[in-house]
């Protein structure tokens, strides 16, 4: 924390502090040269929604043009063989490498993050024909929730509700209560989809594995921009997503981890012919393909992995651990201008205040947001709305300026004094 | 059929006369213009797998490389609510009101076909839930049936299986043989991937619904080639390809049609925040949104379905009945080549030979094709190759000339021969 007091009444005239402060951040930034790797559009004066979808890298934008000029409309159906039919693995160990701390031959990309979530709930369920409860947190992302709704009520399980405290979200409390012999899995995010909340994983995963559990984690909202150690922490299972921190552009399908251990005795229910020992076998004959390969189902939807693989280079090139030292920055600094900025205006604080404990995004709630974000968008000034009145404030950590960071809130606490002031 | 007999004895060399008459045919094709709106490389000499991976259209090229830096890149998390979210639906209803003959919000796009066929027929499932039998075919592409397996073993259905002609493909008496008051879904081909055989959908439909039985279409080999009439047979529910006759780019999603008369009562089982009525509902609380859109699961795969606007732009412009008549005269033409130049040497045609019973493409079998490939990929020729020794000529309608196959086909001659003298 910064000595907040020098600020806590400083009117917004009185900013000039911050913006040097700012400025000095930026250039002591190692960092902040990867910044120019991405398209940074003039009308986009601070981009504070890298969480929901990040921003394309100068590379992707050209090598979409070039894929279907020299890959699709050159190479034809030959890219199969040449590069795609391998693709979905290829990708999914570059990720695994770089941001999952996984092992080769467990993580394959593929559907959207929720069709694969039912894939790997549904294969998890086969390992534990005799347990019936899944638990799960009714502060996760929607679409798990939804997710594991169908499944419950198609396949008779209880689900077991965690009610988490809104910003401290989950703790390892909270899923030792549940866990029981009657406990099949374990489904969280690791970091909540609002307050930004980091939980536990190496905790829980622990203590659902002393209860003879799976754990399926989504880390939609971390991976890409928090450590992520998936080996030595015995995940069983894992989703994620491509479009947030990977910048793999709107809707790029997601990930999907299953651990070596696991992967010939699960069985997964969209059996398709690209996990199939042989695509084109005659007859009633699937047998899946051995190893990670058997939870693809259709055909890899290869032009939306096409701008992957530069935002993986980017990573390669900056490391995890400089990635997460500068996400913990910006939202400290995004932090500590919400303290003087905006909470003196009424605006709340509904993130984890220990960088520990949270990932790359922190929310603040105001009853007028609502009325705000229009204002704030056609000023270049864009993060997320989270109803019923939260601002998500999303740093994507390789994309994001901490003078952006500035100036985004400066517009924040703008544009709310003018929407208080129009009444 | 032309006047064959003139030609029979032909040997290599005298193909002259089929020279200009190939020049002729594209001469008269009204379509032949349009095929200029394609890229066209010039080392692809003659691409005969249309049916497999259409060709990029030059806008599809263009709007690729604008799509990053125009939308994703400078519109970012806000294309969402000005486009993108309505996407599945507006280019559903296209593809419906252009190619299958379906009224509006009927069809969606979204997932890979093989997912939107295990959602589709799990969702047929629960409209019939006192009906433990689906028919389906041997001879089915094998995605199809791999997903079918999964769901009779997960489900307790029995699946009865048609062992259909391997030319003339299923007919209306094979269906009617296993039709009966347990059968709860027919699960067939358009299409047929291998012969080309086009079934008799009208025939079919009515058929199961004598019985109370519902049918899923798996249009993938037929959409955007051959007219459908989804809505005026009464289809209940369809599955299709983008990326074959609607050029939509490796892996592009499919789409799926569910009639409305359905879309309340049945039920999917992967229930995921798009298809939610509020898509952000906080506890336990999935309700389908009214309509198709239910039938969506996760986040649409929007860089996947940006290549698809463009050629159905070619579509509308030529028309459905005019790219059935060209498809029906490139196959025609075809034929007559195969007839002349191949079956001497020891080729079999294994396609239906009146054009009305078959799709666009046709396949032609012949023990050296496996080695013969190589030498055509080399050479520019470009045509499909289906184990154990077929050549699948797939003549995508709006990008083939009829000077195109006839190159593709001489050269095939001409590599089997050349195969066969170095033995």
């Amino acid at each position: 924390m910064p000595p907040r007091t020098s600020f806590s009444d400083t009117s917004f005239s009185d900013t000039s502090a911050f913006t040097e402060r700012a400025a000095d951040l930026d250039t002591q930034d190692p960092l902040a040269p990867l910044r120019e790797e991405f398209l940074l559009p003039a009308e986009v004066r601070s981009y504070l929604d890298g969480n929901s979808l990040g921003r394309p890298t100068r590379a992707a934008a050209e090598r979409l043009g070039s894929f279907a000029v020299d890959e699709w409309g050159a190479r034809l159906i030959r890219g199969w063989d040449e590069s795609w039919f391998e693709l979905p693995l290829r990708l999914g160990d570059r990720i695994a490498a770089l941001t999952l701390g996984a092992a080769p031959g467990q993580t394959f990309v593929g559907d959207s993050t929720t069709v694969i979530l039912y894939k790997l709930i549904r294969a998890a369920l086969t390992a534990q024909p005799d347990r019936d409860e899944i638990i799960l947190d009714a502060g996760n992302f929607p679409t798990d929730r939804y997710v594991l709704e169908g499944i419950a009520r198609d396949h008779g399980m209880t689900l077991r509700w965690i009610q988490p405290d809104p910003v401290d979200g989950v703790g390892l409390d909270d899923v030792e209560a549940l866990l029981g012999e009657r406990t099949a899995l374990v489904v969280l995010s690791h970091v909540e989809y609002r307050s930004g909340h980091l939980a536990d994983l190496p905790g829980i995963t622990a203590a659902a594995h002393r209860h003879g559990a799976l754990v399926l984690w989504d880390l939609c909202h971390s991976v890409g921009s928090v450590e992520i150690a998936l080996d030595t922490c015995g995940v069983d299972l894992a989703v994620g997503c491509t479009y947030k921190y990977l910048n793999a552009g709107p809707g790029a399908p997601a990930f999907g981890y299953v651990a070596h251990r696991h992967q010939e005795s699960l069985q997964q229910p969209v059996q398709g012919w690209m996990g199939a020992a042989d695509p084109f076998a005659m007859g009633p004959a699937y047998q899946p393909h051995p190893g990670i390969r058997r939870f693809i189902s259709g055909t890899p939807p290869v032009t939306g992995m096409i701008a992957m693989e530069s935002m993986l280079d980017l990573i390669e090139k900056a490391g995890m651990p400089a990635i997460r030292q500068k996400s913990e920055a910006l939202t400290g600094f995004a932090t500590e201008l919400v303290d003087v900025l905006l909470l003196p205006e009424g605006v709340r604080y509904s993130s984890p205040r220990d960088p520990a404990h949270r990932g790359s995004h922190i929310t603040v709630d105001h009853e007028d947001f609502g009325s705000v974000l229009p204002q704030l968008w056609k000023q270049g000034v864009i993060p997320d709305f989270r109803p019923p009145h939260g601002l998500r404030l999303g740093l994507s950590p390789l994309s994001t300026s901490f003078t952006e960071v500035l100036l985004g809130v400066e517009t924040i606490r703008r544009v709310l004094l003018d929407v208080r002031d129009a009444r």
